[in-house]
């Protein structure tokens, strides 16, 4: 069928009709889809669970209590947004499922590491995370501390000693991908501005900064670190899949401060209202909470941009990023 | 000269003269060795803070005042006794001395991290380190939670790209050693137990398991690390190196032990007889002084033993568990 055949049907009736079937037939489809995505979330979650679960110390090995502590912190809950991302990104590179295991567990081990120090009393000090009690109301703080530091070590030490991954040169760089993200210049150093502007106004420059750092830079590295879970994967696709990542970490931040102002502690799993009570500049302190969800739908306008090359391929990642984005919780 | 002949000389003024002469001689080789190993470690210890002072974030980069509280608890004091040892077992196995420099700092860096978090009021709560304010009592506590995070990722950070080991499998090995010593099994895991340890008497078995894996593994490492420089090292001096670096590390801590309990908190640069005051057990509480002192005397002894096989390329790590062992600060 041409294209002037479409745009010009010769019986309004039957173009119509047409129509409707065809709106039936996508919603059919979409419905599909978003069930099997659905499905895939719920799969790859539990995947996660247990690619986590085998690869943390056990609690019966010495030190004991830590190794306890550490497994509280890091199982049990979580969105797992981090390894979803690496999981897409890789199967999008090209890369086997199973060597995208330990390098998306990786990065959410760096992502536990980051809440338990993050919920101390000397930071947020907030007594809930993922529906229970945080770390150190568990387990205490000097305990607490020492859960980071092992979680940050753990990290490096699962991907270092990957077997699956046996190209050298590949964890090498996944390593130093995750250590760039991790540190001053990314996860820590976002906290550091963070901390340094409680009470102080920023611009929506300074905040957007602040939160490439903070939250930006570990998404970034999540879909980096599936991308290089294939053994030689593409360079368009790899720098399709930072684009697209560099977006949705921002638009994952916007959407968390809207739901910090919005939606209720029981929803979230951890303390709602809690950027306010800090006095802390959020994107809905700054722009409000309309204009905030407008930034949203920008940023996936630019996430899906970075796929638009791509097909059904990219399919998952589109998902994600509706995932992300739509999220109420 | 046959051995009969320096046993039996036949002139007793002779062999008396030439006894005392021997005796200058080695007197005089023994200072000058003394002297040169002192000089060595000074330039050492020198070298070492323009190699950290140069992998460190400059302050006057974004995040300000974290890179600021980095180089503050990183630069400017310590013994350097983790990159000396790196240095001694990179030259005793071949290694260039340029090759050495980012291993050796990234274990500095480890240990500072660990230093800055021990500090906290949640943890040993010492307001004085390497002579200076601690670096919570300097920057708030939680910008020194940040600076230990942010310490850690720049240690794997600066081997993953360090640019003069140009072997990846080496540089892989290299993060893998030092993942695992700081981690649940090595340093941190050390920490927890010595944490749920306060006020509980541990046995001299359990103090060992403890101080192998909190002090011991980092210093097996440094070790470690400074062997792996070498582009193809021999694995005999490897193991020789590590067996070395396994008596030597308890050694030192023995020795921190014995300063703790005798020395003033001037000479030390950090709290003397806090052991006493967190009511910890430690050698001297359970061996008391003398019997500790003895056991310090093992150690050296069997990491004298551990380099048996070698000649005068080990003279640089007998020296320096000389140096360790017999360390009044």
């Amino acid at each position: 069928m041409k294209i002037n055949d479409m745009l010009a049907p010769h019986n309004d009736q039957i173009a119509n009709d047409q129509i409707a079937n065809d709106q039936s037939r996508l919603k059919q489809a979409n419905s599909d889809q978003i069930q099997s995505f659905d499905a895939w979330i719920v799969h790859m979650q539990a995947r996660m669970e247990k690619v986590l679960d085998a690869n943390m110390p056990s609690a019966s090995i010495s030190p004991m209590r830590l190794h306890e502590a550490m497994r509280y912190s890091v199982l049990g809950g979580g969105k797992r947004v981090r390894a979803l991302l690496a999981y897409g990104a890789g199967e999008f590179c090209g890369a086997q499922l199973d060597k995208i295991d330990l390098p998306a567990a990786s990065v959410e081990i760096i992502h536990a590491f980051s809440l338990v120090h993050d919920d101390m009393p000397c930071m947020d000090d907030d007594d809930l995370r993922r529906g229970k009690p945080s770390a150190h109301k568990q387990y205490g703080d000097a305990m607490a501390m020492l859960v980071g530091d092992a979680l940050q070590s753990l990290a490096f030490a699962l991907i270092s000693q990957d077997k699956l991954l046996n190209n050298a040169t590949q964890k090498l760089q996944m390593l130093h991908i995750l250590a760039l993200a991790s540190g001053s210049r990314g996860m820590a150093g976002g906290q550091a501005i963070d901390l340094e502007s409680i009470g102080i106004p920023l611009t929506r420059a300074e905040l957007e900064h602040m939160h490439i750092q903070k939250t930006g830079a570990l998404i970034r590295a999540a879909a980096l670190l599936g991308a290089y879970s294939a053994d030689k994967p593409d360079e368009d696709k790899v720098k399709a899949v930072d684009h697209f990542a560099k977006s949705i970490g921002l638009a994952f931040q916007v959407v968390d401060d809207i739901l910090d102002a919005k939606a209720d502690t029981k929803t979230l799993g951890k303390t709602a209202g809690k950027d306010a009570y800090h006095n802390k500049s959020t994107y809905v302190t700054i722009l409000g909470v309309s204009a905030a969800q407008q930034l949203v739908d920008e940023l996936h306008a630019n996430a899906m941009a970075a796929l638009s090359f791509y097909g059904s391929e990219a399919d998952l990642l589109r998902q994600l990023a509706n995932f992300i984005t739509q999220r109420s919780f």
